[in-house]
């Protein structure tokens, strides 16, 4: 770990939200984007990478492995990238299918004797307890591991958190959230992983589907995906915190396709009883102009600011968005 | 410092302020409340102290020091108190009044040699200020202070950093409160804090008023207090944490001294910048129905608890409600 102010981040995946992140770190003073991977290749500068030409290599030729000078093509790209580059914190901007996928890539950070820290922006209450089962080989190793870190699990999960402040006991966190998107395929595997939670499909089918079979599943709704009682992590994470049981937390939302516009105010209620026996209900809102992107990779790079600071004092292991609160980076 | 999982917690402070803390430490398993100070006498119970018994001995004596068997008086109470008592943690639920109470207090704890956790719920920039002056000298007595840990500054404080993390820069925070409470007297020092921040009064002046001369003051305004541009300590707490300059933070608000009813919603909304150039603004809102005590006291334990964690850790030194997330009690 760099002992000056400026820590240098690598990015693993480079599909939207990996794209987003670099464009979310570029102003940063505090943090420099030195590395990012993908399925095919990976990049390395130690004096940082640049956004723009990145995105469009990788939209050019389909992987950052071509981008030049800095680009190395790789079938073991992430191992690659692991003996190459000095890098503080990563973050894991990876697809959240198969649910093992986050686990089993910190399982190649800790074979590979990399120590710092890592942060990731996952949906899924099974990818947290496929990382709890590594919980211990994590502190063992050094790493740092902030996971559940994007918006949802992430920013409403830590506002959950905070807002059961007020109560002796907590019946119900109810997170509703609104995405509106221009465009889909900026988002490939999201879609996919959203439609995986409707009634009717699951991860492998979903997974499974074509672009062209995307494009007509999503003609028949005008491009509205109405989600439900989806699995997501907020729930094992509010569980974890000791906050409530996973069973009384909720999520459920809107997704927009074809329009950057929110259908709905994505926000989170925490409803409890007060120690004099009211019940009451406390709301965050999200203002409608802050994008999936800016709600996801904001607080994640808040987590990495984070962790690096627990690293720094020797504290390894696994922590949730929960738990910790997020550094603001500059 | 216990190693069991019931925290030993003490009161310093028994106006409305620390016998609503009372309340809410009954029901928690993980805490037991075990002691307790005013200015004229302490109690202290090992195996714990009943709220009931003690609020009606401090409300029919003046003192907790008259509680058969467990109280006793004097005229250095807190001193007394720690030389006396095995407490994990104490809860300053002092009056903010003056701006260095705070801090004396503390240095009383340095002094003494106990080494543990402290929570303040203290309102003024100028009382961090103070603590600011001593952080090393709690970190070296190895003491964890968490201050500005009560509604606000605290739960929305930590709200409003939590918020922060979708924007690349902020803008402005605007805390703006309601406050309803049945009976100004039993929130005697609390009201007066108030009235301080008002044009044409001071620190000084609030606090010469004799009861008659607030019941008066009362009298000509229906007993509604609106406050504006109020030096409270979220500005400093959200500086430190790096989120934004402290002049970018407003806290207002009205109060009803008549009516236990909120004259509007507390609130924060955040207001920033996202890295795509939108601006945009979250907003955070009580349930009306969670009183100034659950939102103030609640979280106070819950930053209590947080301490504990960093106490045992290690982590001694001065932290604010905007960097560490609270820990929920059970």
């Amino acid at each position: 770990m760099s002992t000056n102010q400026t820590m240098k981040v690598g990015i693993l995946g480079f599909g939207g939200l990996g794209q987003a992140a670099t464009k979310v770190l570029a102003p940063k003073q505090e943090m420099d984007w030195v590395a990012a991977a993908d399925l095919k290749g990976y990049a390395y500068c130690e004096t940082g990478l640049e956004p723009q030409k990145a995105i469009a290599t990788y939209h050019q030729q389909g992987s950052i492995g071509y981008l030049e000078p800095h680009g190395t093509l790789s079938n073991h790209s992430i191992k690659n990238l692991l003996e190459t580059a000095q890098v503080d914190g990563y973050f894991l901007a990876l697809p959240n299918l198969p649910n093992t996928f986050m686990a089993d890539v910190a399982r190649q950070f800790i074979a590979s004797g990399w120590k710092g820290v890592l942060v990731d922006a996952l949906k899924r209450t099974s990818a947290v307890e496929q990382l709890l089962q590594i919980r211990r080989e994590l502190e063992t190793a050094g790493i740092t591991y902030m996971t559940g870190c994007g918006a949802t699990p992430g920013l409403l999960t830590a506002a959950a958190a905070v807002a059961a402040q007020s109560y002796h006991e907590i019946h119900q966190v109810k997170i509703t959230f609104g995405v509106g998107i221009a465009n889909w395929e900026a988002y490939r595997a999201t879609i996919r992983e959203d439609i995986a939670h409707l009634p009717g499909f699951n991860v492998d089918k979903a997974k499974a589907m074509s672009d062209a079979e995307v494009e007509a599943f999503l003609d028949q709704t005008n491009g509205i995906l109405t989600l439900e009682n989806m699995e997501h992590a907020d729930d094992i994470m509010l569980e974890l915190a000791g906050i409530c049981s996973r069973d009384q937390v909720t999520v459920g939302g809107v997704v927009d396709t074809r329009n950057p516009k929110k259908p709905l105010s994505t926000n989170v209620q925490i409803t409890g009883r007060t120690f004099e026996g009211k019940i009451s209900t406390h709301t965050f809102t999200l203002g409608d102009e802050t994008s999936m992107a800016a709600n996801v990779c904001g607080p994640a790079f808040g987590y990495l600011k984070a962790g690096f600071s627990l690293h720094r004092r020797g504290i390894h292991g696994l922590f949730t968005a929960a738990e910790i609160m997020p550094h603001f980076v500059r």
